[in-house]
């Protein structure tokens, strides 16, 4: 059996998150989407919140799971007995970053490989950041998020930003 | 009556804006010059001295109006009558955030559309930060900038930073 | 009045193109998609088809207008009294081409601006070449293109490669 | 049981090559390297040489299989089986290509999915074009390609070029 | 004779740095490591210890002088009848960055020119980051820094972090 | 004594690469510009017309020295002694043909090193091939080129191209 991690802080999941899932579905038997408990910068949204979101969005979907990890990915992921780490790839991903992180864990834990998917192209400029910008100025993000996120985001208290 | 929208923090306002602006002007009836009042980051110079820069430095241009604003950019547009959005583009943009800008901005109002001009050959590296560095070592920035801006500089605390 | 020109090969039209032409429409009060005669490379349709799927394509938009050029295009612009010329840009464009071309006619026209705008995140990898590609393999590209270029593409003779 | 596709002209078969295939092998059951029979350029070696050094690079390793094709790639992947088709992901890979490619694939099949690996740090800038260009130099490229190419190599006519 | 000089915080000194010192050793006379003393963020290592485990690294190199520096960078290097400054170039770096640094730097003193030496393939995603990153999650970065480093590195106290 | 090969096909010579011979000159004691006889592609110019161009371009520059080259670029640069060979870099370059050539002439020849200078900033877009663009448009390109090549380009014969 294939079993895979997709490791984020989901702050809040969006629609391309969950075009990643599907498509790591095709690719292995199960799937462990894996919520960072504490991401190094302050999150959107609380861990529980977050879990929460990720968990409905995904609750009609078979072999996918949702689980919370703080430590070293590459432990996490060897305890679920994983092959790879999923990482979504868009054309204006930071490859660097990427790169660096697929190196360190390659290095800390070579039997598990970092595999990119490719998002779909509808999604290749969406981001959590991105749907934050939007929901905080009062725009509609429905398209851009599962429906448990556009709940959660109507109660966000409307800030007033421009650039 | 076509009219268009240049934001920014102008801090401060480089040569490289004004070739924007007269470009802008080739293209559009009116160009408001819409200096941010409060940017993310602490700004170098105060809205008050931003604000008597870029006024100083459009003085003999008709046809553009220097206005400050705070809330929404779009809202702020809409309010102009604008029809567009104005962006610089160089060599070593950051696209995604370009991207993502117009991106939110056309999801908030879909009748005004983001226009990118290509900034002058001249102006491919140059940048506010780029001046400021300059500055603070002590070098000469007079043919980066307008010469408002220059006096202005003279004025800032020399401090000492390499790399 | 403001007048652009969109100028291309259109081998064929896209609706990434059709994109363009709407959002152009906004901050312009006439369109001239202007199709290159002779290309410099091979093209997949005839001048005689190319032009006529843009005219199907843009025959319900008011304000646009389909024409053939083939000397200089600052020059044809000019003889329009167009005040820019349109790209369009995606995250995938090939910035240094699109740069040395604005700056060409810059040098040839300096009345004449170059505008870029943003193509819709829907089309960000579409281009005639994928069109192409994808049809030549025998695949659905009834949402790509317009209707009338989807019409014309079924009586192309299927050919098969691979990668 | 999780197969996949690993599509390429081989021509010829480096180091990088054999990594990803090896890397493939930590999440995918078998491997099918999938020879291009006519790429679209003139090769470097001819279809039976390529075949011949691809088959003796991976001779010791188990569920590795190595076989020709010339259709549509996503038709001969969707004959073995496999829910997969790898690609090398370099730092300095043509990433529009890579995404049209797996856009265009997704298209015509759209239960396999285009997995990208990162190439080992060590391959970022080997592909069969450097090694070709170094072997024709008369350069050493023992540590670039298996033997089996490594020995095919000397046999070529070295060639004087610079640049 | 020809000097240059290669600034950075060395925080730490990798052995990517160490095959730039080299690389610069075939084209200079001599090289003088210029170690920052205060770099903007907080270092990992304090600056007796950069300094320490630089001059480790180097003491078996002939033409080499490690130095602290904190002031203007091309001042210290004219005060050493530098003609270079030299910087390390990977696949990855931050272009716009190196490109405005090297503008700014040939404002202020320009007899001092910029030159960029490609770090080695082995190097090309290796980053004083990248080895603490690994090091913090207790990885074996041996091959990645030079001894004197690797000891160093043992001595800080493991912190659990992953993403 | 520090000599340096800068090489190219100078296909025609512009400000840019006297920029670089210039920028060379601060850090070698010799630099030898080096006219590829026969590059790849069919030149704009015939070899005799190059070097005299070149010729003409550098007469007054003392340390500079223009021969031809034919064969491999690294014994040719050993031939002369050097311990460099200089390419400029520019925002737009083709980074990974730039490590390429540095790899392959590394591995040819380890004893001696590419050197990347930064062209400056007003030729950041200057290339011969744009040069030639707006000269065969009829275009005025006396500030892109040595007065030698300005007067040879207006026996060009105009040709008609737009795109």
């Amino acid at each position: 059996m294939k079993i895979c991690v997709y490791p984020g802080s989901f702050d809040p999941i969006t629609n391309g998150h969950l075009d990643i899932i599907k498509r790591a579905l095709k690719t292995f038997d199960e799937v462990y989407v894996a919520v960072l408990h504490n991401p190094e910068k302050e999150p959107n949204f609380s861990f529980a919140q977050r879990m929460k979101m990720v968990k409905e969005s995904v609750s009609g979907m078979k072999k996918v799971f949702v689980e919370s990890f703080d430590g070293l990915l590459v432990d996490y992921a060897a305890s679920k007995g994983a092959c790879a780490i999923i990482r979504g790839l868009r054309a204006v991903s930071d490859f660097e970053f990427e790169f660096q992180m697929a190196l360190t864990n390659a290095k800390m834990q070579p039997r598990i490989e970092t595999v990119f998917l490719m998002t779909g192209y509808k999604y290749s400029y969406l981001s959590s950041s991105l749907v934050m910008q939007i929901a905080r100025l009062g725009g509609d993000v429905s398209d851009l998020v599962p429906a448990a996120v556009n709940k959660e985001l109507k109660t966000i208290k409307k800030t007033e930003r421009g650039k």
